[in-house]
């Protein structure tokens, strides 16, 4: 492929590029290039805010390169020995590697990890046998005045909140660990852009031409406001069941809709005939049913653009006003999808969906064939507490069999399969147990 | 010793004891303390501002502890690898044994360097082992803000000079030779309190008993203005000639006189006795004998008190007036000493000197008999060009004989040999050769 072709598919979706034409010349260089991406060794639940970056990276593998991913475990096995934060306890050597298998586990959806194209590397393995010697001469590499140009040691240095000195060096290990590798390329998001960027001059420093950074956009969450995370609890797990990924993904604001395009290979002028045609609504199903379908597969495909769209029997042109795929070529896959879209359409307007959980209540729980309103939705998993039952059903949240439960008093008589609800479209049918 | 005579005599002179009551509790285990100076890898050219310290070392030493000199050869063979500073080059293994073994050559006219009270060290020893994951969990021990108190980072980083991140490793560094060598009292001037309670804190992070710090005042130099230092050339150092050091101690100025009764062990209250009788000259006349005889000894005495300026003769009530010395218990001492006292009246009442060094001119030099009285002083080693020559003859400051040098184009007849004198105390005889 011809370099400037190769840089317009790997500009696509990028925050910024440092620089385009370092990257070119690099593409144009013809060696397969290393594109790193530094994994945190703590234990990951992969949601669509990953993907933006592995996505990426799987493009550079479909155009040949090899991707790194370099789990930081040497840091992670030293935990804070500042003591300050008694919520980063050191990783055992066991925990890093489970951990890093969890992430390839489940980045094994988007990048292929062939040898080729894929290494696995950690950087204990250049960092644990560093002197201090070396430590003092990487370190002569950066002022003070610049480590605290860095956003958050800025804010925590004039808001008085203590930094320790060890922490100045995890940006330079960071740094080092692109000589180490002699990567070509280093991913990231953009709030990654300081510490990619001391790579860069590590790299000058030890005689190596200098990695470019290619920084994507932060995907911001279901919340509309925060950048997507599971503690957050406003994320779409990469693994999640088909009806819950539609689902959630019919509820991005549409404020954020645009930018989780950045999830697909649309092009910007199809977005927008796209959303002319069929508003709002209409370009949340055909990235749902997109997204949905991609990610029901064992591999996405490279390029979620409108040929993958039309392939599950679609067509872009609809706007998501096509209910029932026509000659998908696949099937199977277009059929998950339907059954996805048709759940989310029959919840929406107020129904009951067939694939409703079902708890069984130990009849023990029963008295004079009765149970507590609150109780039976806290065992059917649908509340915490009672507590939270109480308060729910004072706001008329809770329903059985569709009615909304009106007293927190209520005795509920058990005599048949009921389907408790919690919200718009959370189910479980209970039935008493043997 | 009771510990509080021995804390007495240690504290005398000093600036700041942290803690007197640490150091009573240390005196008064009963163990031999291991009391540490930091010494400079580069080639030092001891003079009384080291002194101060070192005298207080050979105290610790007449009380019964053991003195560590710790030579710092593991930065001084990095030396800057930022690059900013061109002046200070690593020094080879080679050169940091070469300029320790000066130091303790120097030293040994103060410190006692029998086994049971010295020990010399060099930190590479340790230093070299660390590993990475030491390095950052020595460094998390202390944050930036805290590194940013000390005086010099302060001023740099306000002042917008580079502190290379390297620099916040060299104080972490010094305070683990601390731990390293459990040290028991840590010495240095009031310049060195930063660094040296990183070892306190380091020491109690690795479970040590924290050092006591002695901190002694920095003494002024000739210029009465800054710290003496070689580089500044308004020092004395502890091995010159006894006429050029009573000399230059008869130069202190008045007003810093008192900081070099840091030198002796006279009591304050001898002090003001001293000057109440003999005003400054007479102060400046019994330091000058005291030192000067003190430093003509291969090793100084412990007690540089009354007693010892007595035993040459003098009497500290006579207040310098006492120019003849009376039945010394060392003679030649005390000859050295009336020697340098009777050439520094001569030079001082406008006279020339019996022990002027001669200088033998090529008879070649001459034309006619005669050489030009520029080149004859720069021939003579008292000035550094003819030009120099001829701005000092303008300024009246070269003499022959006595006589003021009028004018730069004198031609002189060398028919007998001539004294050349540059200012008030440089003189050289220069004599015809062959």
């Amino acid at each position: 492929m011809e370099p400037d072709a190769a840089l317009k598919i790997i500009a696509r979706g990028t925050e910024e590029i440092i620089t385009p034409a370092d990257l070119k010349s690099k593409l144009a260089s013809g060696r397969k290039l290393r594109v790193k991406l530094g994994v945190d060794p703590t234990r990951p639940d992969l949601h669509l805010g990953h993907a933006v970056v592995l996505r990426k990276m799987r493009q550079f593998q479909e155009l040949g390169h090899k991707v790194i991913l370099l789990i930081g475990d040497f840091t992670g096995m030293i935990g804070d020995p500042s003591g300050r934060s008694k919520t980063r306890p050191p990783l055992t050597l066991e925990e890093t590697r489970a951990n890093a298998q969890s992430y390839v586990e489940q980045a094994r959806k988007i990048l292929r990890q062939e040898p080729d194209v894929f290494e696995l590397r950690y950087n204990s393995e250049w960092l644990e046998k560093l002197s201090f010697k070396d430590v003092i001469r990487i370190a002569a590499q950066m002022t003070v005045a610049q480590m605290l140009e860095r956003e958050d040691f800025k804010k925590r240095y004039s808001g008085g909140v203590p930094i320790g000195i060890h922490e100045f060096l995890y940006p330079l290990a960071q740094g080092y660990d692109s000589v180490a590798l002699e990567a070509d390329v280093e991913m990231g998001g953009t709030d990654q852009k300081f510490n990619l960027l001391v790579g860069r001059d590590l790299q000058k420093y030890f005689g190596q031409e200098p990695q470019v950074l290619v920084l994507m956009p932060l995907l911001v969450g279901l919340d509309g406001v925060e950048k997507m995370s599971k503690s957050l609890d406003n994320y779409v797990g990469v693994s999640e069941e088909p009806a819950v990924m539609f689902k959630k993904l019919m509820r991005v604001p549409d404020a954020v809709l645009a930018d989780f395009r950045l999830l697909t290979d649309l092009e910007p002028a199809e977005v927008e005939e796209l959303v002319a045609a069929g508003g709002m609504v209409g370009a949340h199903r055909v990235l749902a049913r997109l997204l949905t379908a991609a990610y029901a597969l064992e591999v996405i495909p490279a390029w979620l653009n409108r040929e993958f769209y039309e392939s599950l029997g679609y067509r872009l042109a609809e706007a998501g006003r096509d209910r029932q795929p026509q000659a998908p070529q696949n099937p199977e896959l277009a059929g998950l999808v339907a059954q996805a879209e048709a759940r989310y359409d029959e919840v929406a307007k107020g129904g009951i969906p067939d694939d409703v959980p079902t708890v069984t209540i130990d009849p023990a729980e029963l008295k004079d064939g009765k149970i507590w309103v609150a109780r039976l939705f806290t065992l059917a998993g649908l509340t915490k507490s009672n507590g939270e039952a109480r308060r729910l059903i004072k706001n008329r949240g809770l329903r059985i069999d569709g009615e909304v439960v009106s007293s927190a008093d209520l005795e509920v008589e058990l005599d048949r399969p009921l389907v408790l609800q919690r919200g718009k479209d959370r189910f479980v049918r209970v039935v008493l147990g043997g």
